[in-house]
């Protein structure tokens, strides 16, 4: 007889005393695990190239003339097609990756090691908002930023890292939420946080002032310079929970812009998908809802660890950014409550009392009481080679969280 | 005639409209007004030797030190009972100063200017909390510390200042407000968007690596490296409003550690003052409310301003430094606007779906509500040479208030 209660106990445990701590950087072929050069990771649950969303082609289109494998994005295109190069989730290789969320074997990585459970995830440097490759864009501005995150800024940040003995996230985060942070679409205080802490090595470390100058000054200006270690740090978290006999626990949820997938901590490595939504938006001048992708990206692992959108209660600015009023940012984590299992230990909610924010998924939850988890998430046009559009909430589909709690019934013969 | 809500709405305005940037920073005696080898600057209004606090005799003693005319205590005593040493407050020399405040002549000071109306204020280099100058410690480590600062730090952190243009305080203010900052007592996110905008200039202006490494890890780890700045950026504003015929807005509100003093738009520089009170406070291990100086410093600048403790809805996480809850931190901005004359344009408070900050403080509000305004503050040791032991929440005894306001009916035949 499994003990469900026990298992989830067990499970958000893990997600909570994971003590995430981002050590280094390395190219992705050298840490990620199963990584090969025809090897190129995407977010959400799988997908054929045939289905992937306009922003996904737009960002492997952008990895193959980055890898220097395609000079233009129409001979990308033949090798995309050609089923050369083989595609796979980020989450099934411990990596995560905002938005279109590709990895391409040289791309350089944040390496995140659970001091805890000892477990690692790995996620790309983080490009900055607009056209960006993550959100599909591909033009030359963006390759050559790519090249600079890879050749500069990655190595001067694995030797600041080193020289500062890694930097603890769960700490950091604890910090940022106190701080107006929702751990997810507002990372101003955690990229300042981080930057501040590792500006010292940098200015050591670096090959010469101008590069220190320069590394620092793209971290400071980029409020989403830690959104990619903090997103390896909530993979390390809820990986440490995953594959526990008997739990309702929601380990994973991730978008590829087609479909949203989940899985649960109970029935192991199995995706349940259903339509990605459309996100409900406030979009940058000149764009409007018809541009708009829909929802993608692993950035959900944060909601899944219990921060993001269920710690919306301790952001109240982020509306000015996905729309809203702060007292609906109050009234999402209140819900949130209702669908998870725990209060977090170490991410708490000033305005609250200093309540913990909402933690673990419970499936169970979802379904009896019609209530979906909220995410916060940014926009991608829908077209490859644009860019971002905007920002706002989301939701998953209901079906997923039904076809999981069938398909626990029918494992586990309740 | 006089038209009291004409006159007030010109004060608030000019505190609203006035648009501090810090330039640079140079030694007091080359800037700040008035300033001479003999002269001695501390917080709030005008004190002799004899009725100074601990803190602020601590804090003389450590800046004669400090100044190299005398070796010990002992030497410094004499020095400062002889009448050689002139004392001034800082209000009179556009200077602010925290706690002690004291400024002596080669201190090194930021130096802001108010770009909307010209005017210019002073403060000094921020130590850092615990045993430090401005609460009256005096000891070596203390000495080395200033000198440091003075040799070391100013200089690079005028180089870079000078290299960014100068950091426009009122917009970085806007920004921390949103990131749980209340402007005084909490300059968390403060002091790492300060931190941030200049350390790329830092990497590129200090002498070498290491000084670049010192400096910026000096900055990023103190919470209140912002803290002059700002009190010196709420100078210009209340500044810009002062000496205003007719008004009834209060301009100045600062403590000595043995008075409270406040002066009033249209009473010009006259000072208005009572008792220091003591204050509620959170104390350090080992302290107690015995250990406890008066309230001390014109750090209360900032909530003359319109931010600190008038702005603690948006800064609920401050309430772990200096006691209560976070629905009273809440309550005391709702208070604030009890006494006030308007709602800040440019501070808001997103859990108040960004509502202005209360701003300008109403001396006929305060009689005819028997409200007081509410200050955020550390707590020193009343013994010279000690050190910081807390930190809470004071008011300014009301006798102020009224003296002020029959002062203002005489003035002008009400």
């Amino acid at each position: 007889m499994i003990n469900i209660t026990e298992a989830n106990k067990k499970v958000v445990e893990a997600f909570m005393e994971a003590r995430p701590v981002v050590v280094g950087t390395a190219k992705a072929i050298e840490v990620i695990p199963g990584m090969h050069k025809d090897l190129y990771l995407h977010a959400g649950p799988p997908i054929s190239w045939e289905r992937m969303a306009g922003p996904m082609k737009g960002a492997m289109i952008g990895a193959l003339i980055f890898e220097g494998r395609a000079k233009t994005a129409e001979e990308a295109n033949k090798l995309l097609e050609s089923g050369q190069i083989k595609f796979a989730p980020c989450h099934e290789h411990a990596s995560v990756g905002p938005m279109a969320g590709v990895i391409s074997p040289s791309m350089a990585v944040f390496i995140v090691e659970n001091k805890t459970h000892g477990n690692k995830a790995y996620s790309g440097m983080n490009e900055g908002r607009g056209k960006v490759l993550r959100m599909g864009a591909y033009s030359p501005e963006v390759i050559d930023r790519m090249k600079w995150l890879n050749d500069v800024y990655a190595p001067t940040m694995d030797a600041a890292l080193k020289s500062a003995g890694g930097v603890d996230i769960r700490s950091l985060l604890g910090k940022a939420l106190h701080m107006g942070d929702d751990g997810h679409n507002r990372l101003d205080a955690a990229s300042l946080l981080f930057t501040t802490s590792l500006a010292p090595h940098i200015a050591k470390v670096a090959k010469n002032a101008a590069t220190a100058s320069d590394v620092v000054r793209f971290m400071g200006e980029n409020a989403l310079t830690i959104l990619n270690p903090v997103m390896a740090a909530c993979k390390t978290m809820t990986d440490a929970g995953a594959n526990i006999e008997g739990s309702t626990i929601v380990t994973v949820m991730a978008r590829n812009g087609t479909d949203f997938g989940i899985r649960v901590s109970g029935l192991g490595d199995r995706w349940f998908t259903g339509p990605a939504g459309q996100v409900k938006a406030l979009y940058f001048p000149g764009f409007t809802v018809k541009d708009a992708n829909p929802d993608i990206g692993d950035s959900t692992i944060t909601e899944t660890a219990g921060i993001g959108g269920f710690a919306m209660a301790t952001a109240p600015a982020i509306v000015t950014f996905i729309s809203g009023t702060a007292k609906d940012a109050v009234q999402t984590t209140m819900d949130m409550y209702e669908i998870t299992y725990a209060e977090h230990k170490y991410f708490t909610i000033p305005f609250l009392e200093f309540r913990g924010t909402p933690t673990g998924v419970d499936i169970r939850k979802v379904v009896e009481k019609s209530m979906l988890p909220r995410v916060n998430t940014g926009v991608a046009h829908k077209d490859p080679g644009v860019g971002q559009v905007g920002a706002g909430v989301v939701t998953p589909p209901m079906n997923i969280f039904e076809d999981a709690l069938v398909a626990f019934a029918e494992k586990y013969g309740i």
